[in-house]
């Protein structure tokens, strides 16, 4: 039988779907910057039909390229095999086996949507902490291939830190059951966080199970404009002081990112009367927590540390000031012409000077430019937008992607932080990678693959460039 | 030059011990379980010197085991590796390179002794969560090869989740400058989750980045007396829901601790007139927990969930709560003769049942058997100790060891759990883990090693066992 014929056989001919149309929306990304070829998408609609396909395909050496929600910014998912390719639909893997709040612990498919997850948790009283502009469409198996991050990771960590355990077909087709629910497990090496935020070229995430969280007591949010860069890292330590660790996020938000926003999609409501260059959305969840941040921000103006605050007092009024946040981080950035991006972290006390520095930089380089960084400032995450300047040839300022590239993550180098701080590598980012890495960890890089995935099947060409071809 | 001149000129001559006495301190673990044999113990006092060692050591194939403050209850820094092995203690590796409150980062040589950092990071107003019993003497290096867990884990996690970066000298005497003290890194496999835990059987870890926190605005220390660990674990998750995720420790001490405390101590206070078969110690860390704690037993009570409670209302008291603690933990329970003891985790909901079923086997197998089955219930993690019956002979006793490990082990993996929690494998539980551990596991385990310690000189004997000799 041919292995088309054995994939049928496994998964159900209405799962192998191989005609153009229907493949065409596995094989481009999120942000379009990338388009793949593939053999077929296969959907299993368990695990063990996961390992027999990907038995098939060892067998067979065929390439396999694991998707989820496709949502992914980096390209990690476009299937850029080469011939024979099969693209991995999670999808199927939609099943919440069971959410328990006793143990404080989800299990859940690899193709569940993150909100579903998210609601899931609620239903039974307890939180599920990770939360990004994609958790409507993005599945837990991509937030764990990807270590996904967003808005609470200052308080409860990006998904790795979730992850009790794993199950994960290998690239031989054998699963490693990993599923464990345990708070605490020294029995040899952490084989799942080798899996986490690999990107699927080391195996496939099947299920996992997650750690889930008492509801927060209480939630209070708060908008704050603040002098600089420098007096949002002031007003965190203040804060922090006031407040301990109940600080579920603190977000920057330039006056810039608010101005694309009313440029773009119209006028937005503003807390305040004044204009502020810089602002902070800061949450806290906890008993007391409105008056509990009211109080510490009321200290921080007398000490100086900001120039104007409001506290929500209403659960709508805490949706606006989200908002704000969201048009900050606003896809219609692109409407102004061609854009790059940068996701990058540095220690969360370099961030005033990795904001300075690289403003200069790209100004230096092509005047004009609108730098908009903005983001996680919490955890030193800033995404780094360029956007090009007005009137500016959008091609031209495309064909600068490398240029912009090498000024925005050589700072980053010598400011000792990471060229992709959630996102992660995929296609984009593995040339920049073979750059900064430090060749030891490169080699240890290459050294794990190649002993997990000997064939080099698994999603090839992401995170890792080939050994020849890497500077 | 020989191998020895070659190392000498590296650390210089008084740093290489080999004569019996020197190296008699290092040939021993904590608890006397094994004694091993040394050519020398060398001390580098820098990354380098590690690195060149470690160089000189493969190029010769002298196998190499690395020690912090050789406090490990497994026997896993005891040298085994047969002729020519170097003992490579981390002691001069004891400088804290940092304290940061803006970053909340603290970066330690692996030398560094837990109790001096805990103590760094306070003067600088940050706290540092690890704690345990050893914390005295073990080292941060010790502390990350073993991940150390203790008191703390149920709010702030273990040492993994503590480490933001390592520096790591590999196999082959190169030096892996993972140092990075970021929040957010997605730049492709997380190799530093590859050292932790692993015993020092891929590397030596020579410095960490680790995370610290706000200190506690308050803390809140109460010890209750419940009818049974059913009640211990209902208990848990009614002061969850009542005072969110700031519960710091949830200790579980049956009366049977505290009986062996009196017996071989000699009396001590405790909190209650009435006397009670179980107690759970609760400690939580947030503004007003002292008053939060509070009302929230006063509800547990009104609901039945406890039989009475003490919460503390000065230093003093706290202390003395703690000391319960400690005593129920007690070494002194050797005294009683020979003593079994296992580590072990459960999910939190299958406690009740893992502490009676465990019980009536072990009875089952030798009337008379104590069984003092008490720690960190709120991670599902007990030190389930075997004290031999009153009168029976010890050596009869520790004959037993592997039938009573087979009961506590078998009902451990029926019920979900880990054969170590905290204490990782070593020389003790690696038979164990070969019984225990998903063959696909040990395989993924054993071809990590494969790759990453081709010659198999990084403290041979651990966590693994040749494969020609694993059943």
């Amino acid at each position: 039988m041919s292995g088309w014929g054995k994939i049928s056989d496994i998964v159900g001919p209405s799962n192998v779907v191989r005609d153009a149309d229907g493949m065409s929306p596995y094989l481009i990304d999120d942000r379009k910057l990338y388009e793949g070829d593939a053999a077929a998408v296969v959907r299993p609609g368990t695990t063990q039909e996961v390992a027999a396909v990907v038995g098939v395909c060892a067998d067979l050496g065929w390439p396999v390229v694991p998707v989820g929600g496709n949502t992914g910014q980096v390209g990690g998912a476009v299937p850029r095999g080469g011939p024979g390719t099969v693209v991995l639909s999670t999808e199927r893997l939609n099943r919440i086996h069971r959410i328990d709040p006793d143990e404080m612990v989800a299990v859940a498919g690899a193709g569940v949507i993150l909100s579903d997850l998210q609601q899931a948790a609620a239903a039974e009283g307890c939180f599920y902490p990770v939360s990004l502009g994609s958790e409507g469409t993005c599945r837990v198996g991509g937030n764990v291939s990807t270590n996904a991050g967003g808005i609470n990771v200052l308080r409860y960590g990006n998904t790795r830190d979730q992850v009790l355990g794993l199950e994960v077909v290998l690239p031989d087709g054998r699963i490693w059951n990993g599923l464990r629910t345990l708070r605490k497990d020294n029995t040899g090496y952490a084989l799942k966080h080798l899996f986490i935020g690999a990107e699927g070229t080391l195996g496939i995430v099947t299920a996992a199970a997650l750690k889930l969280y008492p509801q927060s007591l209480a939630v209070g949010t708060a908008f704050a404009a603040v002098q600089d860069p420098a007096a949002a890292v002031a007003l965190l330590r203040a804060l922090r002081a006031q407040l301990g660790d109940c600080i579920t996020a603190y977000e920057l938000l330039p006056r810039i990112a608010l101005e694309f926003g009313i440029r773009h999609i119209g006028p937005i409501r503003e807390p305040f009367e004044e204009r502020f260059d810089w602002h902070v959305l800061v949450e806290a969840g906890d008993a007391d927590a409105t008056e509990r941040l009211e109080a510490a921000l009321a200290a921080a103006a007398e000490d100086g540390l900001l120039l104007d605050a409001v506290v929500a007092q209403t659960g709508a009024q805490r949706a606006d000031l989200w908002k704000l946040r969201e048009i900050g981080a606003g896809g219609h950035q692109y409407r102004a012409g061609a854009l790059i991006k940068h996701d990058i972290s540095v220690p969360v006390g370099r961030v005033p000077e990795m904001i300075a520095r690289g403003t200069a930089a790209v100004h230096a380089a092509l005047p004009g430019t609108h730098v908009i960084a903005f983001g996680h400032v919490g955890d030193g995450n800033l995404h780094y937008n360029l956007v090009q300047p007005d009137g500016h040839d959008p091609a031209d300022f495309r064909a600068r992607t490398a240029a912009m590239n090498r000024i925005i993550h050589d700072l980053v180098a010598e400011l000792g932080g990471s060229i992709s701080a959630e996102h992660g590598i995929g296609l984009l980012k593995r040339e920049e990678l073979a750059v900064y890495a430090d060749p030891v960890e490169l080699d240890l890089m290459h050294r794990v693959k190649s002993v997990l995935d000997p064939q080099g099947l698994m999603n090839p060409g992401k995170i890792l460039m080939d050994r020849g071809t890497a500077s």
